[in-house]
């Protein structure tokens, strides 16, 4: 890696993240990306141009890694000041302030700041499970991450559809025991789901996480990916699952 | 087979169901059964007791299968006479008019006659496709049994709600192009989707088939079951998929 000199706080290291000598600051008491980000990264139909957002940006895992796909500026919203930090220490430790910008702020409030419509693609990777009771395990960095504390999904779904432009793609990963309410309010915002793939820890096992992406008033027609299945027989990434995961077909669209 | 005599039209043929010497009257021409409806007939969740609606049934396929699975009385409803007969001269020829009864109607005023909440589960393998243009290499019965010229999909599934009590089960098998429709209308419905599994005719291959189970009042959390692959590398049915076309898993909850 050639990343440049960053200062690093309690806790902090520096993870290798395995493609185009990209590094990411991560922390277990705060926050580190999962293997979610990372297949969000490479699913979401990325534009040659235009502008993309990147929603619960958390430490920029999404936006570093959609930086090698295109030359498009992208920006990424984070609404904890500690993780928005950590997200623009990444960035500038990789060289990559031209093209990435992190805000700190409420991603419901943002259309106010950049417009209706202002964006061409958006990717989230939102907390997944609902706010009832709380978790102890959890400080609060983590519980932000993992449960609907500042925003719920409709209000995800919501902003996404206030923030694209008519045509502009939402790319979500999310867990398929609420397939039924994503899709619902898809529906409901108009952001039509157009293309969705599970992933499946076997073959022989339940989807245990959904990619799904629509477009802003699309027509309604679903294209169902193959599955993705991360493990084979022997308990060893599959050879389609390396692919994506570590894959080089990330240049296509890079200008 | 021990099939019973049965008069047969012109153009229909018997054809052996390759289970619990089952047959069947088919005729291309009118209504042969695909292997959507055998994957039904497999996937529902078949209650013991209770009662059992199969709507669209065409020649009875599905209530014919679904009789190895259960003792609970089944009925069929089919809109066109031709088929409706078909049906019934099957389920003679099967010796099973004890269990199975087939009515002659329009699934959408079946409530009237039954009552709101009077089964316990429904089957449905709908027509597919909506009604955009004409399909001119269709006669009056194909085109019947696939475009939605004399119930849409809406209306299929809330029949499927006034017909189902509180807890009772809708199993439906459609095209993954639609399941953004079919979700937003079974949330509306209050048919909760709760299983859902797609078909890939390969591992590597886009579903061409879901299907699809909901509770009626249930709570909103989908478990998405393991794919189910149709062809293995060889072109050969896949033991997966053998298993479940051809398998004897079916008694299990018989009486």
């Amino acid at each position: 890696m050639k990343l440049k000199e960053v200062l690093l706080q309690t806790s902090e290291r520096i993870d290798d993240l395995l493609t185009h000598e990209l590094g990411i600051i991560q922390s277990e008491e705060v926050f580190s990306f999962s293997m979610d980000a990372v297949l969000l990264a490479r699913f979401a139909s990325v534009p040659r141009r235009g502008r993309i957002l990147d929603m619960c940006t958390g430490n920029g895992v999404v936006p570093i890694l959609l930086s090698t796909r295109t030359g498009a500026p992208i920006e990424g919203i984070e609404i904890q000041p500690r993780l928005a930090d950590m997200a623009r220490r990444s960035v500038t430790m990789n060289g990559l302030q031209e093209q990435i910008t992190i805000h700190e702020g409420d991603l419901r409030e943002l259309y106010k700041e950049k417009g209706y419509g202002a964006y061409d693609l958006i990717t989230v990777n939102p907390p997944y499970m609902p706010m009832n009771g709380s978790d102890l395990k959890l400080n609060e960095h983590q519980a932000i991450a993992r449960h609907e504390i500042h925003c719920t999904l409709a209000e995800v779904i919501e902003a996404c559809a206030k923030l694209l432009r008519q045509g502009g793609k939402m790319s979500m990963v999310h867990k398929p025991l609420r397939l039924a309410e994503i899709i619902t309010l898809m529906s409901k915002y108009r952001i039509e789901p157009k293309v969705i793939r599970f992933v499946h820890p076997r073959v022989d096992m339940e989807a245990n996480m959904v990619l799904i992406e629509g477009i802003r008033d699309g027509k309604p027609e679903v294209r169902l990916k193959p599955p993705l299945i991360v493990y084979d027989d022997q308990g060893n990434y599959g050879p389609d699952f390396m692919e994506i995961y570590y894959g080089s077909h990330e240049d296509e669209t890079k200008e």
